[in-house]
């Protein structure tokens, strides 16, 4: 490294370079996976009284930890080295996508040693992959890999231009087949960035796809805050502090706009326009929208996914109150898969427990997954991860 | 926001949602912009013994600064007030893009307060952007906006798929026409997502258009480092700390794959697949790939434009050998524009000076923009909003 340094030190300039913008970062490796698979972190941090390490791999959720109770990571203390670097070694962990910050004398920082961050609603925290299963699953792998894109769509229900993420598999754009489509939303302080940020939407994808695990298919991530255009610094006057709630959340407006997503989705994309080639899934909010829109559009969806949903809103939009008649309808040619999956200790379990005893009560059938853990990306992850194996195949349900 | 926080916390649960994964952040507002254009700086660390603010609008780099001279961010001195909130208001700042870091009893830390962030290598420092010119063309306005892809394309000449970005104006999707392209290069430490975020491209050219000031173009910005696949995370293990130098850098394999990037391009978007139609242009590394590969392709760019340039490279290629000799072919039936842009103490600025006095020499036309400061993205951007409204159009040079 400080033979390519030099030489191409050489070969830019001869001087200043190393005073500018372009360098970053320090000597610092953190984390570290090591062999055994326990991880490594260090801070330089020589004036600091106590680090912390705060991160969700600390507080290994167990069958014991009780319903309704809630989640927040572990912290471990720090040790100091002679040359001011703070270090920390946990224990061996499972396999995961683990998120962490650094306290240090109580404050909270990202790992300087880290350019790998996710922001959830408006905390910042840093990534690594444990690998294994699932941690493979989403990191990058050398397979084919689809595009992404940031796409803005006309809504002429709300009147605006709205931006959505679109993955196209690997192969789209050098075929001439037409594609099924997953629509993908997100929960409450989401947008359109999140399931392929947080939830590593693409690289499932990829590597679903790659291992013949899941058909190749186009997936849509919309913004479900209808009021918005776009995520957080991404529309016009938007650079402010992402907030969990924006207004005019789970007020029908989102359910009644999909059309437009739907139209603008199947006229710029080569898909497959029935209800057998069309699935529709979401996390919490997104898990509301996923259950309302299938119904409302009850001939749409063969495919409906509710991971950790939220069931109830309190807003009176027609949408809402007229759920139970479209739900009948949408089970008169019900579904080829519903399913459910939360976590024993989400705070939404009560809620779908009881919407999973109003639909045995109907005699609507659902497949039902239950997991560790609250209402956490971990479980979303692994929601899509099953989820999406079962679609658009008849040897898959 | 109480109310609206109160009546959505009915809507989604009774409990337990406000301690679990959903919310983040504090009630702290940084930066605020102030109605003066001073801007406040909060950090809440009550246990800090001094916290600093360093930023690039802290050192206003002035027609002083001798020639060569290296640029540093200032810093200031915060105040801590009784509920242990540090606070630091700057003078009145003219429009930019700003970025800053805070400083806790000397440990770097971003702004918790802020998630809007960028990598620039391998660190990274919080944004900010100030009203008027040319903040508002760094900004997302309320105008039509183009789309941006990630895109994996096949280059045979590395045997490797890579990865690029590209930008497709507003109204590409739902019209039939060819659009011109710019190729768009980073620099040394830079990747396929340099340029859509540090550099603004996507508003930049989204507002540029708007105004009628630069003709709709696609713009594709590749990963000039050939020998990486993409983005670092964005390859299959490559979630290290990014570096400045990479194996391959500047040997003369970027410049040659480049008609792979050009093929695909040219197959998979509807281009105008003719020299008056075509630009490239790139910062620094990127100065020289676009040097060096519209000297390759001679009778491929009309529109080249050299930001901050690399001039050499000590890299025995037979690409760069024939540089002389492809520059005179280039010359032959000369380009429409052939732009230089660089800083005033930027430590490349001799040898843009010798350059330019070579082709001085040998009678090869070309335009000359010099500014303020020195190898930084404030210059870039800068020159990319020039050198865009030049492009493919008869009027415009």
């Amino acid at each position: 490294m400080r033979l390519i340094a030099m030489v191409l030190g050489c070969v830019l300039a001869a001087n200043g370079m190393a005073q500018q913008a372009l360098w970053g970062g320090n000597d610092i490796v953190s984390p570290q996976v090591n062999d055994d698979r326990t991880v490594t972190f260090r801070l330089y941090a020589p004036n600091a009284e106590r680090v912390e390490v705060e991160g969700d791999f600390l507080s290994p959720v167990t069958a014991s930890t009780p319903v309704g109770e809630t989640e927040s990571p572990g912290k471990a203390v720090m040790t100091k080295n002679k040359d001011g670097v703070w270090e920390y070694t946990t224990s061996p962990l499972a396999s995961e996508l683990y998120s962490y910050t650094f306290l240090a004398d109580g404050l909270r920082m990202t790992d300087p040693s880290n350019v790998y961050q996710l922001r959830d609603v408006a905390s910042i925290s840093n990534i690594f992959i444990v690998g294994g299963q699932p941690g493979d699953i989403y990191s990058v792998q050398d397979v084919p890999h689809g595009n992404l894109a940031k796409v803005w769509y006309p809504s002429p229900t709300m009147n605006m231009t709205r931006r959505m993420t679109v993955y196209t598999p690997a192969g789209y754009e050098d075929s001439e087949r037409s594609y099924p489509v997953l629509y993908l939303l997100h929960g409450a302080g989401g947008d359109e960035n999140s399931w392929s940020e947080l939830g590593r939407a693409a690289q499932i994808m990829d590597n679903l796809i790659a291992q013949g695990k899941a058909e190749p298919m186009i997936v849509v991530m919309t913004n479900g805050n209808a009021s918005r255009q776009a995520a957080p610094g991404e529309a016009p006057n938007s650079m402010s502090k992402p907030a969990l709630f924006v207004p005019g959340m789970m007020d029908g407006s989102f359910e009644k706009a999909f059309a437009d997503v739907m139209d603008y989705v199947e006229k710029h994309y080569r898909t497959l326009d029935d209800k057998a080639h069309r699935a529709i899934a979401g996390l919490s909010m997104g898990g509301f929208h996923a259950m309302q829109i299938s119904a409302l559009y009850p001939d749409r969806f063969d495919y409906v996914g509710l991971f950790s949903a939220a069931i109830h809103s309190n807003n009176k939009s027609d949408v809402y109150s007229g759920f139970e008649r479209n739900l009948a309808r949408q089970f008169c040619e019900p579904p080829l898969l519903y399913w459910i999956g939360i976590g024993r200790s989400d705070f939404l379990y009560k809620d779908n427990t009881a919407y999973r005893e109003k639909l045995d009560g109907l005699g609507y059938r659902y497949e039902y997954t239950e997991t560790e853990g609250g209402h956490i990306w971990r479980n979303w992850r692994i929601y899509l991860t099953a989820f999406a194996q079962r679609l658009f195949s008849p040897n898959r349900h």
